[in-house]
């Protein structure tokens, strides 16, 4: 990235204030840093959480993980992995729970690279954040807090957000200055109570619940799965942990109960006495407690997440639910993600400032699809057991009248959701749709399977320089740019479409002329990523064995440039057995002619189009990033 | 492990002593320290090795460091990964080089995990190692030498090896004891001379070498491949390596030269003038050179591995030759895998120290056909091109008659054996023939398609508590122990059987009750791998869906011990798509009755029987056990 003299060593100027070192902060500070942002970043708490809180990694956010290089590191600490679910519940007569069915977590309907939640103590995944941005140079200032802050365009229009900050104890304080505020403070946020924006309650039940880790000595038989039990004494949730380690999540009571307190507590003895009368017959002794906590808990959702597209809330603080989906981190990741690249385009001078408005609608809409799941979810889990008619006879294999059970049904109709890669972002500047600016007949062609809004899809091809098998939608990694896939089809068809697209490229006004690297000829010929643009990456895909592919022969130059980005579709999916090119196949793309596909930073899918001879593609990838740069784009085609 | 008096601070006894900390070394040490051992381990350099040298992880090499927990530290470095392997030559008309072929460096025929080669500099593989005996208390002392040693039983028949150590410049010294003492000092190895073992030569040819590491530009298009290049200026080969290097090998002079000089050298420059008109007409320039050595190297095994059983060699000790099939560090390691677990087994009492004469004959075929395929490879590679109608014109695939190439067929056949899935251990008291003195009919059944003295096959199954998909062959992490597959077919046909399995292994004199821990009743119930015994680990896998195995109900408890080490064959598996239970058909096990595996505690298969009603299973195992054990087992079966 350019060096900028803001960053200067004593500024009190910054480009972004972030208060909260969980997920969702440390998400934000992480993606910002690498991408050459000065950070303030100051947390409440003397260290990172030392036990319990959150801990589902669910499928789609290792996925991110990967992306940016910390999956290894999150592995290393040996998490657990929840690839089914199974329900208990009393038995059709007599006493005690029965095994009425287990389903996987991520089902195979699911093309998920990684079928499974991992599950790992939040204090591990935040030190795995904490220590990539100290490689970046950014400390998490501890234990700090906000005090005030303001936030006016008109004052300082580059630096217009003033922030006080302070040591908790009061000993100390500044006063700074940034571009942006952060409020990743949780679900009590300082920063959403002082800009006014209300909390609203989808459901005005609320719970109190208790969680204890534990290690345990234990008959029963699905301790290392993920369990919901309902019995006649109650219902757990049971969630496997690292290091022989099991979370219970039990509810200690519910607004609906007579006698509601919301203050009700219940000790870490009769929590455990509680459990024990749950799982009977089964037996269950805790060697070691190493957390245990009782919380109110209700659901609820900011009324806004920025006021002003300066100031910006995320993660618990525009969200609360009940913790046993597993969403709370995963949400929280994917806010901040959502928000960084954003501030990036802008910050860049790539996209216009009106790209941050898309913020709030996308994310809140997740945030109210999570409340409705999660209010369905729990409701359920609350519930007394089904009268005993209704209770499945424990069978070996799920049987189909299963689905009768609203429970699982709910379950399995959720998968997709709490994986993660349910979320679906509705047409904006961003996702294409019929009534996007770009309106190109080349766009959407008819067949694809790839999804506007939603994540890019999984494939494996054949790197061609070096013949490794690679995942494709990894190649790119989390750099902020925006990912063009090329799928180039066979080589002798489209031969004259690869010239047009690099031809039509190059000439000026086109998104690639306009947002060239000042530096560009300077940079280093093993700049894999970026040689051209810090706005994107280029990958090109050819359905062709990767042995017959010749890089210098088989495309134009300026796309040759991304050797190490060029790929064969020549491996074998389960998912797309007859086809040839199983990649194209599998996106529904021409396995002859190919297409191109636009993926946003963040992974979701922009835009599709053909790839065509003559300027069509380009036009239609002009028209595309023309509806939210900032510079006029491709006007000057026709002329040229 | 038992705490034991000698290994108390301030004893010069020790169980081993190391000389040599480069691969042979560090393997044999970390294995060691792990399973309890007092080992003093020196190396006479002050660092680990800074720059070069081997690079070279072949896949069954990946899947060791993987059973030992160290692969991911080792892909932490974002080694270079090698797939295939392309072949270069002059054109059949015209100046310059054309690729003639491309082949896959561990082809599909080879059900590896990992069909590719991992390319990092020998001392990050180092210092991984050393880091995991930090952890275990090991320190490598440098920079220290071997000063002397004398090896006499009758005059201590506990710690017979005394060593004079000193520190290289002569400033320190001392004298220790040892039950063993190992030379892992390389081709000029201090301990195989003073015992006087001399090298064999295979080929009387030796060649001089210059290697070169270093980042380059360049627009050969396989430059990120392994590549052999034969042109009318000579020949060399590329390797790629991590952070954007690449290895250069190139021959500089050989014994058949008629004015052979072994002192020969060559400078960088003149290396680098060399590479670029064999490149020709592709051009190539260095940014940065690494490292460069030239070292004249010929072909040499040593007569024996030990004399007396008591100091052994191994590594380049025992064997040399050209770098180029990139054996050299994989080697090393299976020569000191082979030998930890057998000294382990002599010096836990398990077995009779006999055991320790099957490492020399086992590793020392290894290193004969290693050479064997090393001189007719570099006999090949060495050789002025074939002339110009020997030679394929270029071809985009690889056609049949490119198997008329010497060179390439030679390649292909020892594809099986450079990838380290070749090594075939010959019968022996450990791998089962019909010489062996086990000879029950319910041994090696009709079908089986395991080799007895080669690896586990590989395959994936669904562990039964927490539904994970796991590779079975790493279950079990490189602990020691013999590892006792129950292939234990339908539950309903071998519910007897299994019955009678655990039976017979609870009679007095079986393998299992005469090898139990001291401490077996007071074992945590955590402990997943060795709750009887050091000497065996035992997985049981079900021809069978996950949902349907109920561990409690569906194995004796003796086998349900195990409970984390039971299995669903219920995996879709690519080599078998018509077996409803993949692991047992590739295996050749009977879907239905199932079969036991006994696997050495190296991963080579030792024995393979039936699974039988009555006590035909258990007598075979321990007939095969008594073969090699330090008790007569199975003797009062019939009285019981």
């Amino acid at each position: 990235m350019e060096t900028r003299p803001d960053l200067q060593a004593g500024s009190t100027n910054y480009d972004i204030v972030i208060v909260g070192a969980g997920p969702v902060g440390l998400m934000l500070s992480t993606c910002l840093s690498r991408w050459g942002y000065k950070i303030k970043h100051i947390d409440n708490r003397a260290e990172p959480t030392p036990t319990g809180r959150a801990d589902g990694i669910q499928p789609r956010s290792l996925d991110l993980l990967r992306n940016m290089g910390l999956k290894s590191a999150i592995m290393a600490h040996k998490p657990a992995r929840v690839y089914e679910v199974a329900f208990w519940d009393p038995p059709k007569n007599g006493k005690g729970i029965v095994r009425t069915g287990t389903w996987a977590s991520c089902p195979s309907f699911i093309d998920a690279r990684y079928p499974f939640t991992t599950l790992l103590h939040q204090g591990l995944i935040e030190r795995v954040f904490i220590g990539d941005l100290e490689k970046n140079g950014v400390q998490v200032q501890r234990p700090w807090t906000i005090a005030g802050f303001k936030s006016d365009e008109k004052e300082n229009p580059e630096y217009p957000v003033e922030v006080r900050l302070e040591h908790v104890d009061g000993t100390a304080s500044e006063v700074v200055r940034a571009k942006y505020l952060f409020g990743g403070e949780g679900a009590r946020s300082f920063i959403r109570n002082q800009l006014g924006i209300g909390m609203t309650h989808k459901d005005p039940i609320s719970n109190v619940w208790g969680v204890m880790d534990g290690v345990v000595n234990t008959d029963f038989p699905d301790i290392k799965m993920k369990c919901t039990i309902h019995s006649d004494h109650g219902s757990i949730m049971v969630i496997p942990r690292e290091n022989n380690m099991v979370r219970l999540y039990i509810q200690i009571a519910t607004s609906t109960d007579p006698d509601f307190n919301p203050r009700k507590s219940a000790t870490v003895e009769e929590v455990q006495a509680s459990a024990k009368k749950i799982l009977a017959p089964y037996t269950i002794e805790w060697e070691r407690v190493e957390w245990y906590s009782v919380y109110p808990i209700g659901q609820g959702i900011a009324d806004k997440y920025t006021l002003d597209h300066r100031v910006f809330l995320g993660g618990d603080a525009c969200h609360t639910h009940s913790p046993k989906a597993g969403q709370g981190m995963n949400t929280a990741f994917l806010d901040a993600l959502n928000l960084a690249w954003k501030i990036h385009l802008v910050e860049r001078g790539f996209a216009v400032r009106e790209l941050l408005t898309t913020y709030e609608p996308e994310r809140k809409d997740v945030a109210e699809n999570l409340l409705a799941f999660d209010n369905k979810y729990a409701k359920l889990f609350s519930q007394r057991p089904p009268a005993a008619n209704e209770v499945q006879a424990a069978s070996q294999n799920a049987t189909k009248d299963s689905d009768d059970n609203e429970f699982i049904k709910t379950f399995k109709e959720s998968c997709e959701f709490t994986s993660g890669y349910g979320v679906a972002y509705k047409p904006n500047s961003l996702n294409w749709s019929e009534s996007h600016p770009a309106q190109s007949h080349v766009i959407h062609p008819k067949g694809t399977k790839l999804r506007t809004g939603r994540l890019f899809m999984n494939a494996d091809v054949t790197r061609v320089v070096d013949a490794n098998v690679v995942h494709l939608e990894q190649e790119i990694p989390l750099n902020g740019s925006f990912r063009i896939f090329i799928f180039a089809g066979k080589p002798a068809v489209t031969a004259t479409a690869l010239k047009d697209l690099a031809s039509y490229m190059s000439k000026k006004g086109s998104f690639y002329s306009s947002f060239l690297r000042p530096d560009v000829d300077a940079v280093s010929h093993h700049e894999r990523h970026n040689p051209h643009s810090w706005f994107f990456s280029i990958c090109t895909v050819f359905a062709a064995p990767r042995s017959s592919v010749e890089i210098s022969r088989d495309l134009p130059e300026l796309l040759a440039r991304y050797r190490e980005h060029v790929y064969a579709d020549d491996r074998w999916d389960r998912r797309a057995l007859d086809a040839q090119a199983a990649a194209h196949a599998k996106m529904g793309l021409d396995q002859e002619k190919g297409g191109v596909v636009v993926v946003r930073p963040d992974g979701y899918v922009g835009m599709v189009t053909e790839l065509v001879e003559g300027s069509g593609t380009v036009d239609a990838l002009n028209q595309y990033f023309g509806a939210f740069c900032t510079k006029k784009l491709g006007e000057t085609m026709a002329q040229l």
